[in-house]
């Protein structure tokens, strides 16, 4: 049986956008802590559940986004869950490093505080620069 | 100084899409169980904040849409956190009842088994018939 085969029923079951894509949270599988959500369409979400890594498609790139190609900062598969409507997917995973580009373990590393403004509430989990060369945007 | 005076910066900070949207996702603030994701726009997104009950636009219906106004299930705000690009929104709630319409805790109530299926991995906390009066679909 070939792995499309395999996952023919789930990918039936996933309602892609107008643009082809649907949203995909990544969940630490171990300390449930959100990490990023991003985007995948059919064929990232076919190479994640054969490869069982993380493979999104970049909205800016409009290419695949092997997650951690360039850092090392791959995503192992846990668990793919899908919700009511089928049109939003979970990714439970265990992270090397850390997801987000800026060095922080999550992309989701600004909390709103009381006074209104963004306070950093993460820990920087690996050296951006170091990692990437440069500073990336 | 008004709610939305407070709450000026971090709405500056969000990058909603080309409908005006950004996707927003619960989870529970105790338990960090993914429960579902849907979608604001700037004026839900602001009742969110200044009430601190979860609001959000509903795509199919195109109205506001607080949560928990029919089944009482409301998700009480405990932190709202932003991610590095400002276009994906986490609220951790404190969530009364469940979060689906279907009576499930989580709207990701099913998970990819190794033979392909999709499996149920979540439990009943309400009971959709009598809360909605009717089947939801």
């Amino acid at each position: 049986m070939s792995s499309s085969t395999l996952y023919d029923d789930f990918l039936a079951a996933v309602k892609f956008d107008a643009d082809g894509l649907v949203p995909v949270i990544a969940q630490d599988a171990h300390t449930g802590k959100v990490l990023m959500l991003a985007y995948m369409n059919r064929e990232s979400l076919l190479i994640t559940l054969t490869e069982r890594k993380a493979c999104y498609w970049s909205r800016s790139r409009k290419e695949l986004w092997r997650k951690g190609a360039t850092s090392g900062n791959t995503q192992d598969v846990q668990e793919v869950l899908l919700d009511c409507d089928g049109d939003a997917i979970v990714l439970k995973i265990t992270q090397k490093g850390g997801a987000c580009h800026t060095g922080y373990e999550s992309c989701f590393y600004r909390r709103l505080a009381p006074d209104g403004s963004l306070q950093i509430c993460d820990r920087i989990v690996f050296d951006a620069v170091t990692t990437y060369g440069k500073v990336k945007t």
